[in-house]
């Protein structure tokens, strides 16, 4: 799929089919994920991918969206490695961007995904179920599977938020 | 360009020839940028857009990459709108898959940019420069034009960075 197609058609993803996501997908997606930019390259990402149904269930208990993650085929921690990091802020950008490339991979070839936040109010929950060690820092839960909705969404227009050459002009 | 192509072939791109960036390339760009997630939906991303050859070097004179913006026909300042947070965390994540967004559109568009973080030591006086208020905090300057170097990178492998259902078991 053409890249800017794939960043205006993205949606949040919040009901899938009963069809499972092929590895070679999910390969692709950790694929693209890596090749984001970090500062001093540093790479502070890492995940565990979750296709089993037992653990999917023990995470989903985790969020009051549980029932997004009981739809999903595989779901995605995200984590900072705190062992990796340089700069909290850069690093925590350099994570958004991961994550967005996962997004937009997985729209590209034809999957649904959802970015879910709210379970981070249980994280230190989640590493306990992975068994993640506390040097690893959620960021988010992506879940991941075919698309079964169709959803709008709306944003800002270019005026309200960019200025030309300084502050207050008009773009 | 296909998504996963330039997400792949994304690079950072540090020196820049004379052609000027067309004005239609960088309303692609912002209209990308504008299309990221954010929790709630905030959209907290707020842009200065820069052309204009005086404030580029009152602004490059904020780093010691100061070359780089000199180089560029653009500079994109991208800010966190304070005023529109919910939660620093998952914003900041935002904020960095706005600018995934705007380096992907960039890179599918022909474009070289350089996301340059070293410029945050001297945030404040970028807002001075710019005019812009102190509820914006300055994430990253995007330096932007044609690309006149070819640049390589590398990253860690797949299985040094992904676990399968639980930390610990071979992705």
């Amino acid at each position: 799929m053409d890249t800017i197609e794939a960043i205006k058609t993205r949606r949040s993803i919040r009901k899938y089919g009963d069809a499972d996501v092929e590895k070679e997908k999910i390969d692709l997606i950790l694929d693209s994920c890596r090749w984001a930019p970090s500062g001093h390259n540093n790479q502070p990402w890492r995940f565990i991918v979750i296709r089993d149904k037992k653990v999917i269930e023990e995470v989903a208990k985790c969020t009051i969206y549980g029932k997004i993650l009981r739809s999903a085929k595989v779901l995605i921690a995200v984590f900072l490695d705190s062992s990796a990091m340089y700069d909290k802020k850069k690093d925590t950008l350099a994570m958004g961007a991961c994550i967005q490339n996962m997004l937009l991979a997985a729209n590209s070839l034809g999957l649904g995904a959802c970015w879910q936040g709210e379970i981070l109010n249980q994280k230190d929950i989640v590493n306990k179920i992975l068994g993640a060690p506390d040097t690893l820092e959620l960021m988010a839960v992506v879940t991941l599977g075919y698309p079964v909705e169709k959803v709008g969404s709306i944003r800002k227009g270019v005026a309200e938020i960019a200025h030309m050459d300084r502050y207050g002009n008009k773009y």
